[in-house]
C-alpha cells in the first residue's frame, strides 16, 4: 500500500515548474474559493488543539485535523518554536501535512508542511485584505521581517500593485537580509524601505504584523494616528498570552478573525469583548455587498491559522505532483495477504525465534 | 533533516530478529513498568478525539497524541472501518505512529502503527490480566477470533500457562483460519476448541472479546453463571454506541477502564453509572496489595486504547531499529540554509518563472 511523499525538494521542483508567482496566484484563488464556499456540514474542522511547554524550549506542538466529508482527512502538525532559527538554525515553524482516505484509514500522502504553511498563511492575507483593504492601496508596513514576512509581501504582491514596503524588526540581521529574501517575487517598481513601527504603522495601508513577540511581552507597536483604511493582517499572535497588536487599534478596528475560537483564545481577539469581535473570514469572505464599506475603514484580520487554508494548499500542491510526476512512493502499513493475520509474515523459521538463540 | 522511517516490513526485520515471543515479553514488561510508574506531571496524554462517519463506509480515523515533557511528542492517527476485511482486503485497524522532537517540532520517525497497535492492545491486556485474573487460569475464552483476538492470546500465553482455548466468531473464515493464524505463538499443549459463546462464557477464567459488533447491535454474548474469577478483557468497544458485554455481567464485576473519560464515552463504561466504574489500569497496576482481592471475583478491563501503550511499543521499536540498524531515512522537512528564507531554494533561472513559459 502505496503512501505519496512530497519531501521539501519535491516542492522545489513542483515550483521550478509552476513559477513561484502562479504557485502563489492558484493558491490565493483557491483559498477564495473554499472560503466562498466552505460548508460545515461538507468540512468538519475541530479547533486545534497542542502541547504549550517551556522546557527544554519555549514551544508548542499542535495537531489540526480535516474531515472532508467522503473525500479525504487531513492531519497537520505544526511546531511552533521561536528561538529555533538563532539556536538550531531551522524554521520557527516546522510542520508535516498528513492525508487519509476515509473509506480504509489508509495514510495516502505525507507532505512537508513548511514551506506550505507560509505559502497558505500570505494567501490568507491576501484573501482578507482583498475583502478589507483598499483596492488601491500600495504600500505595505511589515513589523517582523522572517519567514512569514517574505510570503505576506509576496502574496500581497500578486493581488495589489504595491510600490512600497515599510520594514521593521528588532532583529538586525532580520531587517538587514529582507530585500534579499524577496528577490524572487519583488516587482521592479517596489521600494523597500527601514522604518519605525510608528512610521510604518502611519504611512502603509495594509500592515502585516508577524514577530515571535514572547508571551506577555506585546503589543510590538504603539497606538497612533493612522490611514482611515488602513487594514492589519495580524499574523504572529497565535499564542496564548502572545498579543501584537494595541488594543486601542483593535477597538477602533472592524476585527475579522480567522476562526473565532481559536482567535479568541490565542489570537489579538484574547484582547476583545466578544462584542467587540466581527464576522469570522468565511462569513467576511461570502458577504461581498460589505467590502466597500470594510474596504474604506480600518480593519483587522486576526490570523490564528486554520486547517482549510492547510487543505487547501496540500490538494493544489497533491494535484501539481501528479501532473509533473513529482514525488516519491514509500511502504509504511504494507498489508498482510489475510487482513485477520497480524502475524502472517513470520516464516516458519522465525517461531519461537529468540534474540541470540 | 532525516526522518527515521520504520514501514511494515522493517517491522517484520525486527521481529525476525528479535522473536515474537520476546518482542511480546518485552513490551508487556515496559508496559506493566509504564503503568506502574505513571506521572501525569511527566507524560500528558489529551482523551482522543476523531471524526466518526457513516459514508463512504462506517468508519472513524482518531488522533491519539501524546507529550513526554522534554522528550517527545507521539502522534498517532488510526482508522477503524470494519468492512474493510470483507470489501478492501485491509485490517479493520490501519494506524501510523509519528515522532516529533519538542525542542523544534522535528518529525523525528514515521513508524507503521497497525502490526504495533494489535500487539500493545493485547499487551494491555495481558498486564490487566496480571492484576485481575486468577494466577492460575488455564482457560482462555475469545468472542471474536480477527486480528485482535491473535495478539490477544499471544500475550496471554506469555504470562499464563494457557493449555485451552475456546473461540467464536459469527464469520465462518475467522472462526476457520484461527488456528493457522496462531501457529507462530502456540504452545504445543495448547487445545483450540469451537464452542457456543454461553460455553465460553461459562467455562473460561479469562475471556477476551473483540467483535465489530455494530452500533446498538451488543452485547454480543448473553449474562450466566461464571466462574467466580472469571476476568474479562473487553477490546473491542471503542465507539460510542458500540459495546459487546451485557450489563448485567459488568454490574457483577469490578470493572476497571483504561482511560475512564473514553471509556464512558465510547467503552464499556457507557452501560454504567459512574458510581459501578472503577479506578483505572492506572490505579489497579499501582495497588498491588490489592491484586489478590481482584483475582479472586469477577472482573472487566474495559480496553478503548490508550497513547501511554502506543508510546511505549513505539519507542521498544525505534530502540530495535537503533540496535539492528532497521528502517530508512526519509528527508521531508529539509530546511534551507537562513530559517527566514521561504524561496531561498529558488534559483535566479526561476524567478517570475510560469508554467508553459
Amino acid at each position: 500500500m502505496k503512501t505519496l511523499l512530497i519531501s521539501h525538494a519535491d516542492l522545489n521542483a513542483i515550483v521550478a515548474h509552476v513559477g513561484i508567482d502562479a504557485f502563489m496566484d492558484e493558491l490565493i484563488q483557491r483559498l477564495q474559493s473554499a472560503l466562498a464556499k466552505f460548508d460545515p456540514d461538507i468540512t468538519e474542522i475541530p479547533v486545534r488543539d497542542g502541547f504549550h511547554y517551556e522546557a527544554p524550549v519555549t514551544g508548542l506542538i499542535e495537531w489540526m485535523p480535516l474531515l472532508e466529508h467522503q473525500r479525504s482527512v487531513l492531519m497537520k502538525v505544526v511546531g511552533y518554536h521561536p528561538n529555533s532559527p538563532g539556536t538550531l538554525q531551522l524554521p520557527t515553524i516546522l510542520s508535516t501535512l498528513s492525508k487519509y482516505d476515509p473509506s480504509s484509514g489508509h495514510l495516502v500522502a505525507l507532505v512537508d508542511g513548511t514551506f506550505p504553511t507560509a505559502m497558505r498563511t500570505g494567501a490568507a492575507s491576501a484573501v482578507a485584505s482583498l475583502a478589507m483593504a483598499k483596492p488601491e492601496s500600495s504600500v505595505v508596513g511589515l513589523i517582523g521581517c522572517g519567514a512569514q514576512a517574505v510570503t505576506q509581501l509576496h502574496a500581497l504582491c500578486r493581488v495589489f500593485d504595491i510600490r512600497k514596503v515599510l520594514i521593521s524588526d528588532i532583529d538586525k540581521h532580520a531587517l538587514e537580509t529582507f530585500a534579499r529574501r524577496i528577490d524572487a517575487f519583488a516587482p521592479g517598481h517596489l521600494s523597500v524601505q527601514k522604518a519605525t513601527t510608528d512610521d510604518i504603522v502611519s504611512q502603509s495601508d495594509i500592515l502585516c504584523v508577524a514577530t515571535s513577540v514572547e508571551i506577555g511581552k506585546g503589543p510590538v507597536f504603539q497606538d497612533q494616528e493612522t490611514k482611515p483604511w488602513l487594514h492589519v493582517n495580524a499574523v504572529g499572535s497565535d499564542f496564548p498570552g502572545k498579543i501584537e497588536c494595541p488594543v486601542a487599534l483593535l477597538e477602533r478596528s472592524y476585527v475579522c478573525p480567522d476562526v473565532q475560537e481559536q482567535a479568541i483564545r490565542e489570537g489579538e481577539c484574547q484582547q476583545l469583548a466578544a462584542s467587540r469581535i466581527g464576522d469570522d473570514l468565511v462569513s467576511v469572505v461570502k458577504n461581498t455587498p460589505r467590502h466597500a464599506e470594510l474596504q474604506a475603514r480600518l480593519s483587522v484580520f486576526d490570523s490564528t491559522g486554520w486547517a482549510l487554508e492547510d487543505h487547501v494548499v496540500m490538494n493544489q500542491i497533491l494535484e501539481y505532483a501528479e501532473d509533473f510526476n513529482i514525488g516519491s512512493e514509500i511502504e509504511i502499513e504494507s498489508v498482510t495477504s489475510d487482513p485477520r493475520h497480524p502475524y502472517e509474515f513470520l516464516a516458519p523459521s522465525n517461531k519461537h525465534r529468540k534474540s541470540g538463540s
